[in-house]
């Protein structure tokens, strides 16, 4: 997730910036740069990889004179890791400067106005729009250019923004991503977040949803979209720098969870367009589409779990034959690849080295390969043949929630373009497809809210040795990912079963107080759960159900419920997946684990 | 498997026949029957279903009659369970009476000369050809008879033979199948197996491979097959009646691990035919055989995972892309069935519900269904458009041993016949697959040897509370079987995982002490293998290695290594499964579990 810092003010900008960037090192980036604005003149440095870099470059700022300036650290979206994409990005004449976080939607539209009037583009990003946009609509009034823009552009963005010609004045805006002001003695700061400035001041605005300021040397001005200023009162912190780079949360697992709403519709929003999925990424005709005879899906951990889901959802909306392998396993056991076939990779850092050696062996067999990836110019997003990205942003905590999440979103919104493509659906099927994906950050969200509840139901469980989650069909799907989250952060034994395998086995296992967690929320598998569930119990387990609601037999059935709101029956994964997260995490918390940074295991898993 | 019984004395022999094979009803069989000589005469009773039915026909046997019988219960092979199927078998004018136990490999073949001769047969067993082979070469000396139908006999048989123009004897003879004489006061009895007659004496004669033995009232004669008579000394039998049933076994899971061998002898030898494997059961030319495009393999439990196995061989040898599911979650999950589709069902029992009801789904689907199934005549075994048959033997222990390994074989069989179909391999590789399918019997033989040593080790981890299997390809599929082996009788939390996928957050579990059973069978995955052996090993893992002989470099990576012999990559499975069968089992009996009977389980699981 970009990082961004602005400082206006008496002392020297450049060092200030480059300080508070290492602060927000922990968000994840893969280049940076600073601008810095000095009598009439606005110099810019920048440059692909660590931080270090551009501080050697300006001898720690030491060789950028000015008291005002913006600075940057990139976690890539639209374009490659590279000097030139790399922020803060200029209109031609160099007379405004701009930083950015988040993402503009409509980007492309607005890029191909901008053309056709003249404008240039040197880099690959979003964010060059939006300083082309200032050049065009600026008029000697920044606040009114800001605000025109910002009527503009979809997305989401935090903006930071110079002009060359307002040199004792600091612009920000922010919009679905995070921007704080902060007011200190000799200056006042901007910052995506609060440990870029805690060592300079305590004092922070928080700038809500399509808010402007201006800060000045000594003063912060708040408006409205309309120009029209508001008041804002500043606030107290206290959290040390650690809790800081949290946000606040105790953990990034958690921090992350909460950022699911945001992640999961900034997967999908950019792709639904005037009611239909577009994934121009693709680079597949909806005639490409009805070519594919069959889809193997090659991924590791969460990442495969992601792709069993999409096994059920893509065989079931688009009647295409579907094979899900561990791709340390179908690297090694030379798998037959028709023609006809497509291979989907599906890896959050896109460095998984069995994954990537598993897109090799597929290109090498001839198989178009699409990759589904979080972090743009990765390995397997620079080979595959095209790349599908999951906009979480960086994920810090090993183990994955926000990066799963829009994994599922993606192969859901691939899943409904192909079962359209092939007239398994019609338009006003797609059309209540959509409405219930648009509706899940929503009820991710509502979900989320629950997580006092669960919390105190882990809280009971927290010397359990062997759990076991059950399922059918998809499911089963996500009762494998719930139990790899328990398993992974609170090193209980967890295990997932296919519920009707149960008795093929492992049921010799459940004793008394044993606990079951059983996901049931396809409606014609209810009965067959139920039974499932009843076999358990009736062998002393203490059963935990998420369910939809409105299924109340289920609650003679278990011993605790979780309700989760209706969807579509091939998108309940994503809202299932919620309690069992916050029950992992709360459980492990509650066993005094490292959450955040497992034993054993690392974030990306770039060995064999 | 069959039961005998034969009485010749100076009691009523009907009563001792029907009493002797109450005793072997624990040997699992669907019709039984006796036949008695009765002053020039020989009377029959015989049906389809339990012991009782001829019992009650018989008035407990008081209404034959008679001082010397045979009887049988019998445990359907060739030909589904009926009355006309049930033993004995007479010749046509019912002066020849014989039970057998054990299958007649070449019954086909010695049947059409016998046809062509004017024999007429009336039942679908290959046992009528014994009665008609007798009567056929029958020249007034039984002994010379039995002798020269013997030679012209291959497979596996125990017999008893009466002959209705010597009143005064009983024949039987054996070959591969057990039998035992038993000599009492009061007459004299031949049996399948010590419970039948412990009643009546304990004075036993092991009667060895192609012996044949002449009893009469009051005395026992022993011959070669050159009708040489021979010495034999009797045995004391001090086991009690529960004990017999085992053959001396204490559990019968050790019993049918034991005999392995020879259910796998049994299932592969008829298929193996002058070199070539024929499966006529199939049905299939090697014209229907190029034409299947896909294989559903579907099934539950251990046959699920020796379904798993059957993936890697079928797709690695006849490059037939193959897809496994577990029974439940295939008829739910409304699956893809394109043409050219062959769907394998397998089951021991041939009742399960789950896999039934998937076998009706495929059929529906317009697939072409083939069963490997252990029960003939079961419901799969009826419902399949073709049956092949695993020629195990009833199996008494929940936990599957035998029946699991015969199924393996018979996917074996199946891949190695359609590579050859599909021209993937030639006729001298085939050649080599067959000399290596056909040294397996022996080489599980010489494992089980190794129990002592296993049986040791596995006392030091009695108290494991978490155990994990890990293998790559091939031998993740064995894996799996190891593990749950050892969950289902101990109730260890055993999980097998993709020892590539262990870093993927499984890992986390591991810490000092967790015993770790590593499989490395295939010569190109040795390296990786052990570097997840060092992986888990570092992190205090105990490791326990199962390899090949030769393989040296495993004995740094691991604690404790179990070697198999060589085999062809694609058979490994066939020899390492043994070892981790042994592991499971004294676990279990070193926990004191019951081991035959697991908490929760049933044998043949015909609910959902």
């Amino acid at each position: 997730m970009c990082g961004i810092v602005g400082y206006i003010g008496e002392r020297q900008a450049a060092p200030i910036l480059l300080d508070g960037l290492e602060k927000l090192e922990y968000r994840g980036y893969d280049s940076s740069g600073i601008a810095v604005c000095n009598g009439g003149k606005i110099d810019m440095v920048k440059a692909k990889g660590r931080l270090k870099v551009v501080s050697e470059m300006t001898h720690d700022g030491a060789t950028l004179p000015g008291t005002i300036g913006i600075g940057h650290t990139r976690w890539a979206t639209h374009g490659e890791p590279s000097d030139v994409n790399a922020h803060p990005h200029m209109n031609k004449d160099g007379s405004i400067v701009v930083v950015h976080n988040g993402i503009i939607e409509n980007y492309l539209k607005l890029k191909n106005r901008l053309i056709e009037k003249g404008y240039e583009f040197i880099s690959d990003t979003d964010t060059e729009v939006v300083a082309h946009m200032l050049d065009n609509y600026y008029d000697g009034n920044p606040l009114r250019t800001i605000a025109k823009v910002m009527h503009r552009m979809e997305g989401s963005y935090a903006l930071g923004i110079i002009f060359n010609d307002h040199p004792d004045e600091l612009y920000a805006v922010r919009k679905d991503s995070p921007l704080i002001v902060g007011k200190a003695e000799d200056g006042n700061l901007i910052a995506s977040d609060v440990p870029a400035i805690l060592k300079y001041t305590r004092d922070v605005y928080f700038i809500e949803n399509e808010e402007i300021v201006k800060l000045t040397e000594d003063n912060i001005e708040f408006f409205n979209v309309d120009e029209e200023p508001i008041e804002k009162k500043s606030v107290k912190i206290d959290w040390d720098v650690h809790a800081a780079e949290k946000g606040g949360y105790e953990h990034f697992m958690l921090k992350e969870m909460y950022e699911q709403p945001k992640a999961i519709a900034d997967t999908l929003s950019p792709r639904i367009q005037d009611g239909k999925i577009e994934i121009e990424e693709l680079g597949m005709t909806d005639e490409d589409i009805r070519a594919i005879k069959k889809i193997n899906i090659v991924a590791c951990g969460s990442a495969y779990h992601a792709g069993l889901t999409g096994k059920y959802v893509m065989e079931g909306m688009a009647r295409i034959p579907v094979e899900v392998d561990m791709a340390s396993e179908f690297r090694y056991r030379d798998p037959i690849i028709e023609e006809g076939t497509l291979v989907v990779i599906i890896s959050q850092s896109g460095e998984t080295a069995d994954s990537l050696a598993a897109l090799r062996e597929a290109k090498q067999k001839g198989a178009k390969v699409l990759g589904i990836v979080n972090v743009v110019g990765s390995s397997i997003a620079r080979e595959a043949d095209s790349v599908m990205y999951t906009w979480a942003g960086p994920e810090i905590a090993v183990a994955t929630t926000k990066a799963y999440s829009c994994q599922l979103i993606a192969l859901y919104l691939l899943a409904v373009k192909f079962a359209r493509a092939k007239g398994k659906i019609t338009d006003t099927q797609m059309a209540e497809l959509i409405e219930d994906l648009k509706k899940i950050p929503d009820q991710v969200e509502m979900l989320l809210g629950n997580q006092e509840k669960i919390q105190k139901f882990a809280n009971r469980y927290l010397a359990a040795k062997d759990v076991f989650f059950i399922g059918r069909g998809i499911d089963y799907a996500i009762s494998m990912e719930g139990s790899l989250k328990l398993k992974e952060v609170s090193y209980i034994h967890s295990e997932a079963y296919a519920a009707g395998e149960l008795k093929h086995g492992t049921i010799s296992l459940v004793e008394e107080g044993t606990l079951v967690a059983a996901v049931l929320t396809q409606e014609d598998l209810y009965k067959k759960m139920i039974s499932n569930m009843v076999e358990v119990r009736s062998r002393g387990a203490f059963v935990l159900a998420v369910t939809q609601e409105g299924n109340d037999e289920v609650t003679k059935a278990s011993d605790y419920v979780i309700y989760i709101p209706n969807t579509n029956k091939y998108f309940t994964n994503s809202l299932a997946i919620i309690p069992l997260q916050l029950f992992g995490y709360y459980i492990a918390v509650g066993r005094g684990c490292d959450v955040d940074k497992p034993r054993n295991l690392a974030k990306s898993v770039t060995v064999e």
